[in-house]
């Protein structure tokens, strides 16, 4: 089985998105927000069988975990009410895609966090998304400010009653910014890799998982600068008198595999052990063209992972689908959950 | 003969950043800042030739293309006119050990940049060490605002009149931000980092090379994740319809090889033609420990480009010497009259 652990649901029918714009301008304009739009089931069907199920398909993979758009989480955009509403909505959508292919996508949750805002304030949604509605993961954004990084890095105690439930619930978190407002950072091509290695760097720092030994992230887009840096970041460790890497931070941080050319992920797979990988390639996403190197698609990451020569069959086993139920701890029984005869996604 | 294009003064006598500390003190406090100390000749020597000249002759590197510490540029603690003060003192000294040391170093400059002022005001002190000092290019924070990132992306027209005296005087910019006054971003773990990618980015939006054809850019630290995520720029690239990244950035950006381990030294050589990339170790700079996986020190990047099996012997020459040869247009003559026998720094 391969499962991709990183996908957005980037081709949600257009009126959810015309949604989340006229409670933006409601809010600024002072006037009501309008309801939720009606969305048919054939729309979302529709929406997934010509976008994501179809690149399943192609890419012969089997089961994404899959969560809302990040850029739209837009958590800067309106305050923590607001962001409540439009998280939900978020992730009900991707609840209904898990229904609609229940042996396809398995959920994970947009966080209602907001600049400035107490972390705790998400815990709710977290545990409606995980208890009722079968996820087994969420997207945490570590700067809430869209590109401005005026909140505290994810060490600092404000984040700690959001990791006591994250570990209660036994769901582990993928560092996944949002857009940005600051014109210095292009999302993709910057305020996401930033925000990635960034993260690394706090963890670097701090002790966070002397203080939480079970709580799990996963750092995607290949772990950001990370794996290129490896060296700097033993030596930074060493020089700052921490435990070697592999024991100090790598039985709870994850990196996935959204790497977009060979010679990237095979530096990933050298450097990284693969216990620590898990296959994804954030279809459909930041980049939709072809490689005219190879001829296929830049975000085709299997081909990637397929064409490294010196993994064994064990190694990428783990990479494709081990290390997704490990991390992912809920993942197996859920996924039994979704796919037996008589039961739903929750 | 090996040239190393990235070496900061870090080791320069206590009494120099003691004296940035009282200019601020006394900036805070508003009383007057006083004289810059008094640095003999002999401090000067000894912090050399027991620091970085140690470590060229240890290595088997020849020239070091030197600049002061870029950590203490910190032009977000001050505001122009006194970063101006600190960036000719600092300037001075590294003329100094070009001086002392006219064979083993070659200076390239601070700038007195500031938050929130206008980066024309540097041009002055630009044209003062290249035409007065020897110097052959500069070091440009892209984030004077030391990890807030509140002015404008490197494409904007502001920076404009500072390009036309880089273009006018010939040198090219190394683009090297500062230290961090923002706790998410930890400065040689993360802020360096992130600035190099964001960079390449801002420049892969823009269109800033069309201005100016001529300008040159070394973007430090092996690119940022510039190198490793290659694929995920190449694909950015084409989904925005900029040419190739060979034809649209390449003639003008340049990547050194401060990567502190074998297989990241090996990827940015794989993916990035030799004559973009500029031998580089930042000695003595952010990581100063020795890898217990090698017994070097992890900065010793003359090691990684040695062992890189592919490379060929013109290939190696680009990379320890041709291209900052070609990049920093006036090492060569100003490299002859430092030693030349009755020639002086400048």
């Amino acid at each position: 089985m391969i499962i991709d652990c990183h996908g957005h649901y980037t081709t949600s029918p257009p009126e959810h998105q015309a949604w989340r714009q006229a409670q933006l301008a409601a809010l600024r304009d002072g006037t009501s927000v309008p309801p939720l739009p009606s969305i048919s089931d054939d729309q979302i069907r529709e929406s997934i069988e010509t976008g994501q199920l179809r690149i399943q398909r192609e890419r012969g993979t089997d089961l994404t975990i899959f969560s809302p758009r990040a850029a739209s989480m837009a958590h800067h955009e309106a305050d923590a009410a607001a962001n409540a509403v439009w998280s939900a909505a978020c992730n009900d959508q991707i609840h209904r895609v898990c229904n609609l292919f229940p042996r396809n996508f398995i959920g994970v949750c947009q966080l209602p966090q907001a600049s400035g805002a107490d972390p705790a304030g998400c815990i709710v949604e977290l545990r409606r998304c995980v208890e009722e509605l079968g996820f087994i993961g969420c997207n945490l954004n570590p700067d809430p400010s869209g590109g401005h990084w005026s909140g505290p890095p994810m060490t600092d105690y404000s984040w700690y009653p959001l990791y006591e439930a994250l570990v209660e619930l036994d769901v582990p978190a993928m560092i996944h910014v949002s857009s940005s407002c600051n014109p210095n950072f292009h999302a993709t091509g910057a305020h996401y890799i930033n925000g990635d290695t960034s993260v690394f760097m706090q963890l670097l720092q701090g002790d966070l998982f002397a203080d939480f030994p079970t709580l799990k992230f996963i750092i995607p887009h290949g772990g950001g600068a990370v794996p290129y840096h490896w060296g700097r970041y033993r030596g930074l460790a060493q020089d700052m008198e921490r435990p070697l890497l592999e024991k100090y931070l790598l039985n709870n941080v994850f990196f996935d595999t959204c790497v977009y050319h060979q010679p990237g992920a095979e530096l990933l797979a050298k450097v990284i052990p693969a216990k620590n990988i898990l296959f994804a390639s954030e279809t459909i996403g930041a980049v939709r063209g072809i490689d005219p190197q190879t001829g296929f698609h830049y975000d085709d990451t299997r081909r990637y992972i397929d064409a490294i020569p010196w993994l064994d069959d064990a190694e990428r086993a783990l990479i494709f689908e081990g290390n997704a139920r490990t991390v992912y701890s809920r993942l197996t029984r859920q996924y039994a959950l979704q796919t037996s005869p008589h039961g739903e996604a929750a």
